[in-house]
């Protein structure tokens, strides 16, 4: 089976030649970005449901509706009430406009808004994931946010026990480790395990 | 067949009896809000994925992978790269730290880029409407997502030609006439038409 490729950096921001190539393939110039045939999408959301339904064997959401329409919101938290207010230029933005740490107060407060929500959104799904006993959409999007948030932004996960412990369980799986940003072939030197 | 109930305000915010209600229905406290039987879910998108599979005689999707994965795409730049950064809460921060016309200015640069790239990524896809003929899922994001640019924010729309185009044509609808907030049954009567 073919897979398409993924692009998550390509030297954007820090390589002219690079950001050059990137915006012909792409040029709305969003990361990441799914290359599949003619097929060119940028959006973390647009890309798993075009390979949820190009690769329905593999399904990424249960069967009944219900339990569907609970990954569909908690993967739309994580990607419109979350990540929205702490990307790059956002940051930069609070920085410039209010002071050196007002950024990452910012951002903490935004995730921890969003980790709110989500804890009780969950509270009545949530098995050993996000959804139940199996790994599914939501879980993509809540392992980089709770990755990012302890990492980055140092929010205290004590505040939000179900994450915290779905969170554990997700770096017992290999295929979340080895999706870790440090372990990307185009990880800078700095930051590679 | 039976038709489940949304709400789209509730009186959230002004009315706070109401507030308590809906909390009670939705510990998230997001708007709008989907109750069908035991299916509370509370985001636009997985609002419209559950309606999307639940009546799928209507589909709001077109049948081939490249042209869903487009709506996919259009329909989250809306909600994760535009709306978050023009909500409520965000609009009033930027008032209270960067001065009275700091929200709408912080708004429309937003608003500006994610119109940006929606023009680009539509060229090759827009027929009549977002991406070909028929309404589709893209269509019902940029149908308010547009209406709020022109009427509360002032965005100029002769930089974003396609998407002004697009929106012509949605106000020939009457459908998407009827879903303007100010004939909706709970607008405020200052809003009304």
């Amino acid at each position: 089976m073919p897979v398409p490729a993924l692009a998550t950096s390509f030297g954007i921001g820090t390589d002219a030649e690079a950001n050059k190539e990137f915006l012909k393939l792409n040029p709305v110039g969003f990361v990441p970005v799914l290359v599949d045939g003619d097929v060119v999408l940028a959006d973390s959301f647009a890309i798993l449901m075009y390979l949820e339904e190009k690769f329905p064997q593999h399904s990424l959401l249960p069967k009944e509706l219900h339990g569907r329409g609970i990954n569909y919101q908690a993967a739309n938290i994580v990607c419109s009430s979350i990540q929205p207010y702490q990307n790059i230029s956002i940051l930069k933005f609070m920085k410039e406009k209010l002071g050196p740490d007002a950024d990452f107060a910012w951002a903490r407060d935004q995730i921890r808004r969003g980790f709110a929500a989500l804890e009780k959104l969950l509270k009545d799904y949530s098995g050993k994931y996000a959804t139940g006993d199996e790994v599914f959409l939501a879980d993509l999007f809540l392992a980089p946010q709770i990755d990012g948030a302890i990492r980055r932004f140092k929010v205290d996960m004590d505040e939000f026990p179900l994450l915290a412990r779905i969170f554990e369980a997700y770096l017992e799986l290999p295929a979340f480790r080895d999706a870790m940003p440090e372990r990307q072939p185009d990880a800078p030197a700095e930051h590679r395990d």
